[in-house]
């Protein structure tokens, strides 16, 4: 058997008493029952993910995806194809929009090459994991072979297994692809049945002529393609983004090992509806971080079982919402270690 | 002329310029024009409110009003009236979920005892500034009078003029006063004109039966007083709530000093509509933290006119919702401040 399929097997249900449990300590704090809403759900879900009772989030960890899209040559994007590798140069620097975020919330930030179409230099802070220079012109063809499909969603698996050999509290995923929401409205409509003008937005940006063609493009590509939904790795190799793969890996390497993960936007969630398409259980891992503005988002959302923590009108990705989504997860940990039950604070609870 | 009418008319628009000259800023930084959204917005606020065109914050506090309602009486909460006091010893002990999140984002928490029916030592990090041993039963007549309710504005002027002369950057509020949704769902019914029945909720967690009897007790009330909806101090008097008139007050003190301030639930939103009758100019200072649980939240909100940040499910008061706003108007500020330029980062810009 597969990594792949090895991860996906070693996926448990969480823990449906720990989560009880958990919001019976909440029920017990200075306030009234419930009244923090779902702070107190990502508390209790973490512990019920985790096991862990009295957890502390110290290390935390997002991994930006970054790979080309052959169907960039299409024209569906406002932005030039070698900006992919210039935001990489950006990441490493320090200066793009997730590292601004990621220092604000104390989360590091891992860049993974996994299919950029240029050649990094070994460097701090970013892995090469490269399975292709860029994805092929899916509006031609197949974006991908099955069998880098596979080594897309193993390098995630394997990140998350490098990762896991020390503490680690919580995950983020992000993305950087130009082009990489075309794959992702097609992964959308494939999944959730969407008509494609239903799940396909502007990305970063694009005019109406632009996003005419853009929903040609993806019409052409699932023509071309033939997506069977019912086989995952089926869409991710015809339609689907080498990053796709590397966060919807993430996301079940994070499950097997019982750890949270906080998803980012319209791309990274896409990747998510892959994981749990392969793997139902992964719903329970994931922390939907954001709402975007990308109008397929809520559709997606939807089939992934997740209501999103934020709705900021977000459409950047690289992990920006997933920063700020764990910082949400760390306020509902918070208050289940620090707050005073009525007992030690000598407050009268509730009337019957 | 009292310090009320003065710190009202002391209230100047926001620049508008600074407005634009931010987004211009904005746009030129390493992301899809408009992508990180409404963390955008707030950094645009704020830097026009504050006139600060390369803003750090730094200082920030949360005033946390607490104050007895004599209207508890009518048993319209889940909780008995003494627990006011409890919480504010529970507060100035580090143990409420304020204190908590407080922590969490680097805010202060002030406590203001501004009409709590107790009476408190000196200690740090109270205030105490008693307008009153609490309001009196609004059910049966004025819950204040008219110069209770200007005291208690103007409280909130004084603690805002006195916390200026230091360096602050971002104000919160928060309230504790057990009873206290009843005189806001009052306060939200006189002045949005909305039946009283469409703006009283559940507060910490009533039964159907109380649901009843509250919503009865301030039809009642709007009776007996018949509070001009044209008179902000008349509402405020007659149903009205001290650490409302708190708020209220702080509000309007901020706006004078050019102090943005985050604005928490169901209490505070009320004190913030209030403010913004008193001085419609007031609503461009208030970043509006979230909408609660509360079903007559929504309405005030609609009445400040600032859409809220987060949508979580809280219904804790204390400032709790305003102390993860703050994040968010901090992770606007950072992006303004950190990110890298278009020219800075080397990376091309969008395709006309």
């Amino acid at each position: 058997m597969g990594k792949l399929a090895e991860t996906i097997n070693a996926v448990e249900p969480i823990g449906e008493e720990l989560y009880q449990t958990t919001q019976a300590r909440l029920d017990h704090l200075t306030k009234p029952q419930g009244s923090l809403g779902r702070l107190e759900e990502f508390a209790r879900r973490y512990v019920a993910i985790t096991g862990r009772e009295s957890p502390k989030i110290e290390k935390k960890t997002i991994y930006t995806f970054a790979a080309d899209h052959g169907v960039a040559e299409e024209g569906v994007s406002a932005f030039p194809r070698e900006v992919t590798a210039q935001m990489v140069y950006n990441f490493l620097q320090g200066g793009a929009g997730i590292n601004v975020l990621a220092r604000l919330v104390g989360a590091e930030v891992k860049v993974v090459d996994i299919g950029v179409d240029h050649d990094f230099q070994s460097r701090e802070g970013l892995i090469i994991k490269k399975v292709a220079k860029g994805t092929k012109n899916m509006a031609k063809g197949p974006a991908m072979s099955r069998e880098e499909a596979i080594r897309a969603l193993e390098t995630g698996i394997e990140l998350v297994e490098e990762a896991a050999k020390q503490e680690l509290d919580l995950l983020g995923t992000g993305d950087m692809g130009i082009a990489n929401t075309t794959p992702s409205s097609a992964i959308a409509a494939v999944f959730t049945g969407e008509k494609v003008e239903r799940v396909t937005g502007r990305g970063t940006g694009i005019d109406d002529e632009t996003l005419k063609r853009k929903i040609e493009v993806i019409t052409r590509a699932l023509e071309v393609n033939q997506p069977d939904p019912q086989e995952p790795l089926d869409v991710l190799a015809k339609v689907g983004g080498l990053e796709i793969g590397g966060i919807a890996g993430l996301i079940l390497g994070a499950a097997a090992k019982r750890i949270p993960v906080v998803v980012d936007g319209f791309i990274s969630s896409a990747g998510a509806l892959l994981a749990v398409r392969l793997q139902s259980r992964a719903k329970d891992y994931i922390f939907a971080a954001h709402c975007s503005v990308e109008v397929g988002h809520r559709a997606v959302l939807d089939g992934i079982g997740q209501r999103p923590m934020l709705d900021l009108d977000l459409r950047l990705g690289e992990g920006t919402g997933a920063a700020l989504g764990m910082f949400l997860v760390e306020a509902g940990i918070r208050i289940l270690g620090e707050m005073a039950t009525f007992g030690e604070a000598g407050v009268s609870e509730a009337e019957e």
